[in-house]
């Protein structure tokens, strides 16, 4: 940020009367603005056995393999947002279950919320942002070329409670991004 | 928005190719401004029979209860901005514990979530933005003095929790603000 978003003034970096830490002030017009994390929202859709993956037609990471998910949007639920991420990503129309996994991905600035989701229908396609989507059995997941950690630790959470027959809600930070490539 | 953050440029509204809301525009700098939810994470702080409450010195809801909770910075996780938060609003050192409420507060376009969380000794006090902070029995709730419909919804789940000696996963969402004063 190096403009004020209301009024078109310059911004300076400085921390507030009362705050703590450095956020970009206004003089002109006195406003503080933050910056906050952001929330993705995304799916482990399920369909008799197999489990619903995309692989990206976008950086970051191009090529490689992910599950639906997005940026939660202004006037929508987490569930909601789970959905439309689906919808969008893979055009497959889901059930959204229960919350299973949660990730600080605390470099990127974003908090993953993962849902365990059962498809309504077999239909599915690759959206705009993705090369193709398939229903993979999960002994088939390409591990090596999985698109983000917090993606993998969802997968992996997913089929260890699959395994058990539990559900459950697990929770972990990366504190960085963790991509080699 | 009405400059752009980075050119300080007028923005316009409309749809981006590819795209299917409308988004702040800049046609100077081609940037597409996203708006998102806000995380809010908090506690319900525990110390022997008793929870921390705390009345709000600011607006919205100026006067009223509610419990340690506000923004999530970058750079830190969900527990850690529950801890700091408590730190903040109520002078309390906490131990954060599991997750227990996940509130959708959709037309204030945030995304509340509330830990379980015990404090670490019996020192608290007002934060700046409190007229006063309370370690409360539980019978002794201001319930028609809540400051928010999350606040309220945290403390009815933590509660009737305890009382069946049960953890959980509590998830709802409120459409409007639902703030009478």
């Amino acid at each position: 940020m190096k403009y004020c978003s209301l009024c078109g003034s310059q911004v300076r970096i400085g921390i507030p009367p009362g705050d703590n830490r450095p956020r970009h002030i206004c003089d002109h017009c006195n406003t503080v603005h933050y910056h906050n994390p952001k929330v993705v929202a995304g799916c482990i859709a399920r369909w008799e056995d197999k489990v619903l993956m995309c692989r990206r037609a976008i950086e970051p990471r191009y090529g490689y393999w992910t599950v639906p998910a997005g940026f939660m949007e202004n006037e929508e639920t987490l569930q909601e947002a789970a959905a439309r991420e689906t919808q969008e990503e893979a055009e497959a129309t889901v059930e959204v279950g229960d919350l299973f996994a949660i990730i600080d991905v605390v470099r990127a600035r974003q908090v993953h919320m993962m849902f365990r989701t059962r498809m309504i229908g077999a239909a599915y396609d690759a959206g705009a942002e993705n090369l193709e989507t398939v229903l993979i059995d999960p002994d088939d997941i390409p591990w090596d070329d999985i698109a983000f950690p917090s993606v993998r630790f969802a997968l992996e959470m997913w089929l260890e409670d699959q395994r058990r027959g539990r559900v459950g809600l697990h929770m972990t930070a990366f504190r960085a991004p963790r991509i080699q490539d």
